[in-house]
């Protein structure tokens, strides 16, 4: 047996890693392998590792209880095997666990503290310069986001023309100084120039990632990887079969043990014509198998809806597909899918030309509103114009919008809920109203929103026999203003405003 | 023959009226008919008279021909049978003649000048105290509006808790002190306590009507008359089929010969459970009929459309099935009835507490933009609180609210297209582009709506031959900004705002 350094404790819903040197000779990416079998009182784990460059296998591992663990690391990278045990210790801090699908609809940490999504959109902020993430990772830390959607690959498109700091292959991408505003459309899924060895990836790149995973975990904040999307230059998104499964076991093999990290298999697969459905099965088979933590997984549009019902799909992240109408459309996805319904791509809040970039912050907090109060969430994204092209959808950077700070509004009241999260139900046709999930009759908790429409008062009737406290909430001015308990029908005077909601809550004998 | 004073001389499209002495005896409205014959060179009309009290029964005719005619009258009203001539001149002032379809989506006066609705509704200021009467006709006056949806029956419903100025028939009322904002819903469609006799017609009521709309006519503003409805409480809305029949050969024989009358055979027809399809088809058979002039007729819906296709309605009258989309489907709706569409009750702006009833002066006008430039129209309606509850929704008075002068610079924005309309052209899908119906490619004019988008510029390209003049339009500030002119592809700077608009239009050698 080899001897290897290792940490002798690690965390539960921590990252427990090993680092083995091994052979270099050939492609040790393709030609070997190594695995990890982790054995615990309650669980028996199998893991692939992976080749990190200069010499160094990695096998990495997280565990799910908190207890002593046996491990054993073999494949043919080396010709000395080596086992060992660590102990696993009660999660601390804020470590509430991987974050699941918890009741149809909503999600929870694993130890059951509720987790209400509010997501961004930044797709490359990992692949700026330096200076720019950590701009990205201040604003993110100041801000209301509690989940981010970015790609693994760079990015080609409007706004997107310069270079990612790394790429994720050994090789040589395309001359870039043929790009202009006017031109880059016709480079995108399209590759000349590039020289990339599909066999032999670039560790930098994704050792980079991981940094960027556990900067993010750090903040408390889910990491919503996209592997695979259509805005490419370098030929990424037009790999071969064999090319594809080498790099989704690799992304596995390296991401699968952090605890945050969500598998969002591709940014608007549908714009992807050189993937068929069956590709997409077959990553998802991928996932299925080799992630042994069951992550989160979705798969984006831009038009048509991939089919939701497949079960390997945890939650429905839906583009949507109408300019006016989306948000409130949340019941009838939920209906239709039974799973969470997750909105992300609602159109940005921004100032550029695209019509998808262009909404105002009100728009976009009305949404967000729409969409919780029916059930679901709504992601965040921002397109304002900049003098050197950096917008927060693509590189991160700082905020200029006026809705970030209502969407951390939201995320208040929603966590004041006493529950894992809203159901849309039935009352006036001219409200949205929700109670929580699964706790009606019990919860006596209602929350009433009334979007665009201003009305000067609203009358209500739960019962002739508990109290009810009312709150006033104005979701765009943040405030929350009670106006105290009434019984049996009563009437809420409101100032005839747009963006107002009603709070009522049954008082406890 | 009997010796009566006429008028020797009408201009065309006027109204030309005999009234006959005639007999008392029974009761007039239904034991005696008078008719009338007019001849001329062009034209042979047969109308119906009517009885209009105090032993005067009179004949109206509106001439289509400037040219000599004669006339006829008879029937069993008088034993002794009139006739005579006179001369029709030619159209004076602002007289266009009768609006009518003129081409699948749009209207026109029968002259030929284009006619752009911009409606608004009210549905019983006529029927208002004279003073709120006089203000309504004064807030028209210095208004927008060319049209204006109003019930030949007064209205029960909120806010409508009071006593019209008179009924249309003879007869007492249910006793309405017993009303209150709390129980008025109960007696919609009931009528307990009121006693009239629907074959005595109260002429002073409809007297009363042709008054209002000659008065609209003088401020060139259409009288779309909503012969049935609803909101009832004295039991007008379920009078058997005899007594409906009689009741619309009268509002004929009394309304058809004004020039600017619609026939609006229903607000909310689907509200009205004690009519059949086959009693508003035979509404609709007695119009046809009756009415010479084939004035325009359309049927509101509440919820489901009536079927628009019957050949017999003119145009679309539509009230909104969504409360986020609407005005958005008018190509949809074009396509679906080769008819006119004109969206009454989009929502009107204010402040109540119904839904249908509270959206901003912004939501309006956007809304007429989208309509629109998607090739139909928008109807306007207000419903701000008020301490006397006066709505112009209802009973006219004054205007508060923020839209009205903007939809008279859509007007003008309307009137300054080179034909009847607009129709709906395919260009960006985030864009709302629109070109003057029937003339592409010949009109070279194109205009393009953001609606709640925001772009800070947009490109255009239409061929590279021809200079195009840019306007940009900020629909809600009302203004026009000439940016010159621009040949091939070109860009046009935007200010990042929402409700913005582009106008362009070739340059003419």
């Amino acid at each position: 047996m080899a001897e290897i350094n290792y940490p002798k404790q690690v965390e539960k819903w921590g990252v427990f890693e090993l680092s083995c040197p091994g052979k270099t000779d050939g492609n040790p990416f393709t030609d070997y392998k190594i695995a990890g079998v982790f054995k615990s009182k309650n669980e028996r784990i199998t893991v692939d590792g992976f080749y990190d460059g200069e010499g160094i296998y990695r096998v990495r591992f997280m565990p799910s209880f908190d207890e002593e663990y046996q491990f054993e690391i073999n494949g043919n990278f080396s010709e000395t095997p080596c086992s060992g045990n660590f102990m696993v210790t009660p999660p601390s801090g804020n470590n509430h666990g991987p974050v699941r699908v918890a009741n149809t609809y909503h999600f929870a940490y694993e130890d059951g503290a509720p987790y209400y999504p509010v997501g961004t959109t930044c797709y490359v902020w990992e692949l700026q310069s330096e200076a720019l993430q950590k701009k990205t990772l201040e604003t993110l830390k100041n801000g209301p986001f509690n989940k981010i959607r970015f790609c693994v690959f760079p990015k080609h498109y409007d706004y997107n023309l310069n270079e990612p700091r790394s790429y994720p292959y050994e090789g040589k991408p395309m001359d870039s100084s043929v790009l202009t505003k006017e031109n880059f459309m016709k480079y995108v899924g399209e590759a000349p120039g590039n020289q990339w060895d599909f066999q032999r990836f670039n560790p930098e790149h994704f050792r980079h990632i991981e940094k960027c995973i556990c900067s993010l975990l750090d903040l408390g904040i889910e990491a919503d990887l996209i592997v695979m999307h259509p805005y490419d230059r370098w030929g990424f998104s037009k790999m071969n079969a064999e090319c594809d499964d080498l790099y989704w076991n690799y992304v596995i093999a390296r991401f699968a043990s952090y605890r945050n990290v969500w598998w969002s298999l591709a940014n608007e697969y549908d714009l992807m014509p050189q993937k068929t459905i069956s590709d997409w099965e077959r990553y998802a088979q991928i996932i299925c198998n080799k992630d042994p933590y069951n992550r989160l997984r979705n798969i984006h549009n831009c038009r048509p809806f991939y089919d939701h019902s497949r079960p390997w799909i945890t939650h429905c992240c839906i583009q949507r597909q109408d300019i006016y109408k989306c948000a409130e459309l949340v019941a009838e996805y939920r209906e239709q899918y039974k799973k969470p319904i997750i909105l992300d791509e609602i159109a940005y809040e921004g100032n550029i030309q695209h019509g998808w970039g262009n909404i105002s912050g009100k728009e976009m907090v009305r949404r967000f509103w729409e969409a919780a109060c029916r059930g679901g969430y709504a992601g965040h994204g921002e397109t304002y114009f900049h003098p050197e092209d950096i917008l927060w959808w693509s590189h991160g950077g700082e905020l200029h919008g006026d809705s970030p700070k209502r969407l951390g509004f939201l995320h208040l009241i929603l966590s004041e809920t006493p529950g894992l999260g809203l159901m849309p139900i039935r009352k006036g046709w001219d409200e949205i109203a929700a109670t929580v999930e699964e706790l009606i009759p019990v919860s006596g908790y209602y929350l009433f929103y009334y979007s665009f429409m201003r009305p000067s008062f609203r009358d209500y009737y739960f019962d002739d026999t508990n109290d009810y406290n009312v709150e006033v909430i104005d979701t765009w001015d943040m405030t929350i203003e009670d106006r105290g308990c009434f019984k049996g029908k009563f009437r809420v005077e409101l100032p005839g405003k747009e963006y107002m909601a009603v709070r009522i809550r049954r008082v406890k004998e």
